[in-house]
């Protein structure tokens, strides 16, 4: 009876499908050495006692305390590591000032390795105390500090999706921040990612190279197109923007006379390893292609608010099978947290529901059925983000990573609200997901290994 | 030179209009006996050096460190203290099913001076921990409890505005829960009134006592007539909530042929003192009645996106001169604190000069110039809550109560991303308004006295 690397005793919240949440109340769930769920035992199921006396009281024996939650860890599909200098300034003003005074100049800086590490450190240890154990990562055009961030990942342990970014197009990019030309732009690709390949042989939880066109606009079509056989020369995951805004939608309508999704999928860019961030102005023949081809969504509600003028129709695109997660889009996005990100989705999707504009009557307002649960944006933070990048993470169940967050509801510091001993536990489970604050999660683990915790 | 009970020295943000941020840069803070600011002084001005001199070194000098700052402390002007127990909970579901299966049964239960002692201390001590300063109250239609509220601000040192809510009328109060009769809600309003005005004698921030019709839909003609003579009687502020969705001001509209607004001021509810929560249906006429006598309006972004139907124009409404301020209004919005509910104004804003539908023509989305800034929302949390009670606090300068949160960037689990020594203070500013966590709150201050603090 020693079969299990670890046994973890506590109550879980997972989601079950899009709308509802599993509760695994007093669960075991059983590790193994590769960090992987290997069981998942109720209370009544026959070998729990067993388990129980033969782990319990061993080192490798975990047991939640009173008031503590396992939850997944956060799937994080969308993050501009560099662009965490930055978070929070800015977002008062017009795009093109916020990329032209802000973005590129700091993102150029990442030339320098030094300062690359000190930002990217401390991204990515912001990330995990906030709960999320695998991000994908845009990082900046320059292929050495693009490795470190994934060296970074690998070593503090986060499932690190790692994009360097190709952005050649002389027109929609500064003279200071681009690739030196489309060739280079290609090679640079390619060494990262039998780089990052090569790194993640040696990482428990694996790091993953991304190809990264940052978004059409800003690179040439023979970019585009290289971009496209390089992900299938090495099957590696893919991201970029796709009608993100009206300027941005309207510019791809006029360079190839058909949306983002149809103009990414002639060049190769569309698969199951796919995401594309925003998605706004996406119509139902783009949303029935990222379908077919597995593309995922990754809604980024908060940055959204700043600079995608909409909000996008979720629940409308969840109900065509396309698969949706959720993205924290530093700095776009000034947060770098899931939970925002999910109460945000929800407020975001309520807007959309009832419209905003007071001087319309009700029902000119809005648009009807464009509301999601808190239960669905967890969805999308959690499981979603797995089923965006194919990989076994973002449930408690058996055959996922053990990828979790244990969240403290009793911290005298930050008390979530529960006043009864006997308090539903849907109730709970809602008060965390609106209330949490990074100081309630006091341990994340990926992939069976814990790699931020808090002392209390 | 002792004539200062305290000097503060440290760099302070505060508003000196609704769009622009005073920063002032390592000046001196010169607080007297009566916890207010008798003199801010600057590095360049002549007695600085002297005042150092006297005071450096001496247990009432209290020097920030690097990279810690001074705000005001936040003012909410809407906060159902009681309903702090469901906080984050039921916001999937249909109003009334809010009100009568989660709201209505829990307030009834303060009825249970024990229940309300342990939420009502819970939720005074959260707020503090949150940089609100001052709160406006909300309690339940109990005589005792809501007594016990304002002894529990008292206690712990919060400027606390509490309110015996009155709900009277028999269509659109449940059983179980409203005031015996009209007679009974005047006569404990009124006892409540002289019971808080003792307290607040021995009170140094202050206690007040607020007349709280819950809205026009739960009151009866007699009580809100009542109750606007109860409020000239004694000279108190008032609170209820006006216009708030379709909903609440059509009912007005019928059984009064006119807005709320109007209807208010028949009943005389309309004052320097008054403060109606929401008003998001509120038209360019209501909005001069509010200017003309003093009516703040207190905005409640989070609760609004669940409850309102809408986003109110605060853009439009500031320019007409109207007294505004900021609520979270829980449980309506679901979050303590007024970081976050400033984050969501300046998103709903934008949310309303973009609009939502992203099926509508750019050009006939949104309403134009209805965005704010965060120095506007910072504006709403601080000054214009001052303002809006008629009260000297909400700024940081002379004959303002010393009212503030110390703000620590530096925080080794929730660090501020500053990597530049010399980044400018303005975006600091933003990354702080942004970013700030109860954990980056390390000190709160209230009148002088410091009534939350974090160990390190
Ligand atoms: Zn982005
Ligand atoms: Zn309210």
């Amino acid at each position: 009876m020693t079969k299990y690397s670890q046994i973890f005793l506590g109550t879980a919240f997972s989601a079950k499908s899009p709308k509802e949440v599993s509760i695994l109340k007093d669960h075991l769930f059983c590790i193994n050495a590769n960090g992987m769920i290997e069981q998942v035992v109720a209370p009544e199921d026959a070998d729990y006692q067993t388990l129980l006396d033969a782990y319990q009281g061993q080192e490798n024996f975990h047991r939640l305390t009173e008031g503590q939650y396992f939850l997944p860890g956060f799937i994080d599909l969308h993050v501009h590591a560099p662009q965490w200098a930055q978070s929070g300034t800015a977002l008062d003003i017009p795009l093109s000032d916020w990329l032209n005074t802000y973005t590129f100049p700091l993102e150029s800086k990442f030339s320098d390795v030094d300062f690359a590490q000190k930002v990217y450190q401390d991204v990515v240890s912001t990330l995990l105390a906030n709960g999320t154990t695998t991000a994908l990562y845009f990082a900046t055009v320059h292929k050495e500090a693009s490795i470190l961030l994934a060296k970074i990942c690998a070593e503090q342990g986060q499932r690190g999706l790692v994009g360097k970014v190709v952005m050649d197009h002389p027109e929609n990019t500064p003279d200071y921040y681009r690739d030196r030309d489309t060739q280079t732009a290609l090679a640079d690709t390619e060494e990262f990612i039998v780089a990052v390949k090569e790194l993640a042989k040696t990482s428990k939880q694996g790091v993953y190279p991304v190809v990264t066109p940052r978004f059409i606009p800003s690179c040439t079509d023979e970019a585009l197109q290289g971009l496209g056989a390089l992900a299938a020369k090495y099957d590696t995951h893919i991201q970029s923007h796709c009608s993100e805004s009206d300027w941005a939608h309207g510019y791809v309508k006029d360079r190839f006379d058909k949306n983002d999704a149809f103009a990414l999928h002639d060049f190769g860019l569309l698969s199951d390893k796919s995401v594309m961030a925003h998605c706004n102005f996406i119509d139902d023949a783009d949303a029935d292609l990222f379908a077919n081809t597995g593309t995922a969504i990754c809604h980024c509600p908060i940055s959204n608010a700043y600079f995608a003028n909409s909000v996008i129709p979720i629940a409308h695109l969840h109900a065509k099978e396309v698969e949706i997660g959720l993205g924290s889009d530093i700095s776009g996005g000034f947060s770098p947290s899931l939970f925002d990100n999910a109460r945000q989705a929800v407020i975001s999707s309520r807007m959309l529901e009832d419209g905003v504009n007071t001087k319309l009557p009700a029902e000119e307002r809005g648009v009807s059925n464009s509301r999601i649960t808190i239960n669905e944006a967890f969805y999308l933070a959690t499981a979603g983000g797995g089923e965006s990048l194919s990989l076994p993470i973002g449930r408690i169940e058996a055959n996922y990573a053990w990828d979790v967050q244990i969240i403290d509801t009793t911290l005298a510091s930050a008390k979530i609200p529960v006043f009864q001993t006997n308090e539903e536990l849907g109730d709970v489970f809602q008060k965390i997901m609106y209330l949490a604050r990074p100081e309630n999660i006091r341990e994340v683990w990926v992939q069976g290994e814990r790699v931020h915790s808090r002392k209390s």
